[in-house]
């Protein structure tokens, strides 16, 4: 049976972020599952009613404002998401992205896109290849921008 | 069997919320159930009541006062209703009015109502028609306020 | 079978809160039971275990000191109380009264006193009579001062 | 058969709470149950373990430094306590001393002391003898520092 | 049969803490089993997944960014981690390295490799040797730095 992804996006974002992450599932032997909620905060329990209908792992697209009640939420949204990868005992890769970490739209685009992208395959490894993310440990990974690298170490 | 909506409202609030709610769900194939509780903090169990008593999703409408303490109660609120809807496994459409968000009364007031509307219609949608939602999805849709629109792409 | 409503205070406190609360009790149809705890981050589990032993609903009379650290403590208390809720799927009302909110000890009495007794009949109400209180539905009502009443509308 | 209280501590603490504590217990009529972990943070699950295990309630010793990182981690843990009460429905009392809540070493080491043994007390008296506790309702008792009394009211 | 420690890590990490980690604990008469994921909000469903699976306790090993918003993501993971614990009824030893508690490269490496050397004994300890843990009550114990010893008292 083909491993099954489930992938929860917003009304709210500004960037089409679900559309990067199907793109990039696509290369990949899984099954996936969609759906949009109006916002952040409603991430939580949509992909926790996806993992109990059956998904091995959910990828929660959030995107947040630039105000102080939006960083606000996003931390409400990322305490339900807990709560529901717990019940859940599956993970739930969180993708978040806030307006006020670019300088411009161009920016905010693709960090949005290349976090959405390298999020969905982390995903896909840690139901289908947790070993090849071993592999990564360590190496100062990041999602959104490029990765930083190992202390004085390892590439990435 | 038709779709039933709870709608929680509160007597601290300042605008009647719930009657903006109630009359944008008359318009829809829904049954609604109506609760009021005194302040935000007790919506989430009230919500929780009646998700646990057949309703489908809920609308938690809260009201925010303009002091810090009241910030702090709609955090705690908020975690409440995280807590609520993981354990019912249903949505709960939080539509949260802050003081502080209006540069006067007559603004406070359209927010409040138009969030009312838009969001009794989001729950409705996420039960009944959830493609509805996808449709829109990373279009910079807001409740309250106008839609601010996709980054460089398309309109709501 | 009367109506049973748990009365938690604590050894904390500065005000009596309770014997307000059960003066106001007393003038309704209902059975009381009582206990103190020694601080605000112990009223959750009492109020749990008052639920849990058949108790109605719960009041939850709390007092936090001037301190940076008893806003958190007010922080901590109030979700533990969140949680205690959704476990029981009952009501707790929850009457803090915080040191900073007033400009001098007799006003402090006062705003305790009010909320206490306003938050007693609050916990009876949610049980017994909940269209009382839709009755007042966003009227801007408050407990420990004066009701604001509705934005350019109904008195309270 | 006699009451158990748990008692644990951390590593972490730069002053002994647990020989204070036990040596209040000493004089009760209660058997006690000790443990030790390394922070603050790993309170909460040893005194839910003790607490599952037969305890009819837990003091939760805990040390919290200097720099605005141990605040945090003492919020994290004070949430965690929460949750262990919720789930076991028990007491666990918490006694926790902030290094910046004294001027000095001495009178930290005194407020440690003072917390600690009476907090011992406090979790006996909940178990054993609740109606104490409600004799000492609102009157201002403080643990750490002397009582400081009731508004304008009855001596602690 | 052997004593079993899960270990997780992440690929966000810029210091290889796992393998320290497991250095030490192959000095250990204990078995491992180690998993990696993406960011420290991963770890405690990773966590809870080992501790169901078998693993008697777990060391969580995460590293914090130095924007504003990795401490929230810490904040989050670290309340994961207290559920987790919970709902497990086991140990979590979280060792967190935060990017701005070091004055330069060598150092925060240098505070990565002895806290998780350190956390992952404490680790094995809480669960063999618990009576080696309270021999060490009070006595400032630090992971990461230098024990700072007991106020006035004894050395660690």
């Amino acid at each position: 049976m083909k491993i099954k992804i489930g992938v929860v996006d917003t009304t709210f974002a500004r960037v089409d972020m679900a559309a990067a992450a199907l793109d990039e599932l696509a290369k990949l032997p899984v099954e996936v599952e969609r759906r949009t909620v109006p916002g952040i905060k409603d991430l939580a329990v949509e992909c926790k009613r996806l993992l109990d209908g059956g998904c091995d792992a959910c990828l929660a697209l959030g995107w947040v404002g630039g105000a102080d009640i939006d960083d606000q939420c996003a931390h409400e949204a990322s305490l339900g998401i807990q709560m529901a990868k717990m019940m859940a005992g599956k993970h739930i890769v969180e993708a978040f992205v806030h307006e006020a970490e670019a300088k411009d739209k161009g920016e905010l685009q693709s960090i949005a896109i290349d976090r959405a992208r390298k999020h969905a395959v982390n995903a896909y490894l840690l139901v289908a290849k947790p070993l090849e993310l071993t592999k990564q440990a360590g190496r100062g990974l990041r999602q959104g921008r490029a990765h930083v690298g190992q202390l004085g170490g390892k590439a990435p």
